[in-house]
């Protein structure tokens, strides 16, 4: 069975869908779960679908380095492997040429120091050309020579459902004329991995192209055209999109405007903060992806509704009531709202609240934040096990919110509510 | 409720009972996994129970190291906050007193190094008196006076079922001469510690005497007698039992013979390999811990019974034939035989078997070798996950294996088939 998308309904705030899969169906707007390396951190692909998970990601540059997409292929695919028997994404690789040649920015709460050594390590090694893009594998130091072609057969190997084509991001302070540049290959690579897509993939599969041109207007409009007109199952959104989420809404507001694939699904690549999914929905994004309630939660973050404690604090304990000053984390980012616990924080030693009253999840079912607050500071992997899946659930519940209000017409007071 | 032990059958091969706790029954004999720090490493606890789990063992010297007892008290207790509402146990933290003042010898599989760093660190500041015994804590250095008073209310306020008294645990090189006055202050200990307990303790809970003596067997007589008398609900066995399994089922034998409280149930103190479980259940054994089956998971090993992969490579595979030569993993013991499997070796690469066909846990319903191969390799988080669930189903398995054959007086039979 091909992939499908149907569009079930649209309104001036987003629209509702549903991709159908081998694997099973995604009511979007959605949330992509990132499992990095073939797994998901910390979490049992059956938890995870009990916390409401509906698709997951794998990248395709951490797997050709480790084990390998031949390898994966011969153990029967990534959906036999894993255990994860639902729909599947990979990306193509090319987010790491940017974030190893040029370093990240695009993470707040991302390990830094091991990404700007691994930067280091690489970007004297990395070397792109027109062919494609050469790395020093971090595990063994063997070459990894990434074209168009080896991303589009790594993909098909993994079995995943959904495929993006290999493209080159660019950082956000890039001028206008190497950010031109690397669009136009961007755009040939493309071309090159739909053609090796189409013809090689499995019945099952379906690929995005995707949109480039960095915060330069005139290449997103340019590049718009050219991912719509590709020969596509749906459309991804790539590269930098600014220093904060206004420009990033702007830049949507371009591509939702000059897009006439309407009918193609939109994917918003490595974006999932709180905020930027609520203003983007608007802008007709079916599909999120982000390593963030997973990480955030290796942290130590449990994520919650803003005011969330507030709230309870007027008929609960007075303990965490102060969060919002004391607790040091850096947040997702200035220009974003906090929505999660610090769970670090001393506060919370003797908080025998669960994370949130209302959330159904198993964690917040069987652990207080002061048991949870323990095991952190004991190191114990249980504390982000618990996290992982409150924030998984957290992101699902936000999902499901998110396409009831649409599916109810009440958008704009579900997004206040979070404001 | 009181605890209550019944013994249901004796055998010449071991007997069965079951022990009533306030927080259900365990059928004896059992497997006590380690919640060192009040929480199974890397296991949500339910499904530690759908693995077969009856009973948990806390760690008093860790738990008043962080976060302390009163706080655990405050929180409701360890059952309350850690969402395992089943039968817990708790040490006394006599352990902790040989292991950081002496090093540990007992287990094959511990981070000796880590250990050894912290031997040396503690034992300088350890002074033991006929008092207790004083340390500073590893976490914040703060000064810990471990009385038996302590830790009696220190087991109290944890809220658990079952309590040990406080002991001193000797090496097993130490001579006679001081293992004997050890012997004495632990049995002056053990009195002060059941004096404490049987006044403060809450009515659910009840309390093991200790056997010491060492090595030596007239004073593990002595020993036996004084222990059998005390005025306990158990009877724990700890300290050093010799260099091999031998020298261990020597002293049971002594000890079982001069046991008068047959009435008792009989926990033996961090023994849990399945070689030692197997000879330990013919002299009256009730229940085992160990950390064992969880350390081994965290090193990436599955346990297996002896020669499955000679039986099923016969019509399967002939990838994983070469185990017991090519793993160079150190075996549980010189005079243990190999129970497991070390999943990070390169020949599970491609070994799409799960680990143990006729094991019906989540991991081996879900899993593959490899596939637990490629997470290990690649530091992922879920590998430990999959292989401790596995590991506490296969060590469940086999105490109700043990328990079925000792019914069915096919015990004889039952050992012979791991051997």
């Amino acid at each position: 069975m091909h992939p499908k998308f149907t569009i079930t309904k649209t309104t001036a705030h987003g629209r509702l869908g549903k991709i159908e899969t081998a694997h099973g169906t995604i009511e979007t707007p959605a949330f992509v779960f990132c499992a990095t390396k073939g797994a998901l951190k910390a979490q049992w692909p059956n938890m995870a679908r009990e916390a409401g998970t509906q698709i997951i990601l794998s990248n395709t540059y951490h797997l050709l380095v480790h084990p390998g997409s031949k390898l994966i292929h011969e153990l029967g695919g990534l959906q036999k492997i894993t255990g994860w028997s639902g729909p599947m994404m990979s990306d193509s690789g090319g987010y790491q040429i940017f974030s190893f040649g040029y370093g990240s920015v695009s993470s707040e709460l991302k390990g830094k120091n091991k990404d700007q050594e691994r930067s280091k390590i690489t970007q004297a090694r990395l070397k792109i050309t027109e062919e494609g893009a050469k790395f020093r594998s971090y595990k063994n130091g063997s070459t990894i020579f990434l074209t168009p072609e080896v991303a589009m057969q790594s993909q098909i190997d993994f079995g995943v459902d959904l495929a993006f084509v290999l493209d080159e991001c660019t950082a956000f302070n890039i001028e206008r004329n190497k950010t031109e540049k690397s669009m136009h290959r961007s755009h040939r690579w493309a071309t090159r991995s739909l053609e090796y897509f189409n013809k090689y993939k499995k019945p099952h599969q379906g690929a995005y192209s995707i949109i480039q041109g960095g915060v330069y207007k005139d290449l997103r409009i340019i590049s718009t055209k050219f991912a719509a007109e590709a020969d596509s199952f749906g459309i991804g959104i790539g590269g930098s999109m600014g220093e904060n989420i206004h420009d990033m809404e702007e830049i949507l507001k371009i591509i939702h405007k000059n897009n006439d694939a309407t009918h193609k699904p939109i994917h918003l690549l490595g974006i999932g903060t709180i905020d930027a999914i609520l203003m983007a929905v608007k802008y007709g994004i079916d599909t999120f992806d982000c390593v963030y309630p997973t990480r955030l939660a290796r942290h130590g973050g449990a994520l919650i509704k803003p005011h969330y404690n507030t709230i309870i604090n007027s008929n609960k304990t007075r303990q965490s009531n102060t969060i919002e000053i004391k607790d040091n984390t850096n947040s997702a980012s200035a220009n974003t709202r906090r929505h999660y616990l610090n769970l670090r924080n001393a506060i919370y030693e003797k908080d025998n609240n669960p994370i949130d009253i209302s959330c159904n999840c198993c964690t917040c079912a069987t652990f207080s934040r002061a048991y949870i607050h323990m095991l952190l500071k004991a190191d114990e992997t249980l504390a982000i096990m618990a996290l992982t899946q409150h924030n998984i659930a957290f992101m699902n519940r936000l999902m499901s919110g998110i396409r009831k209000a649409l599916s109810e017409d009440t958008f704009e007071e579900f997004k206040n509510a979070w404001a």
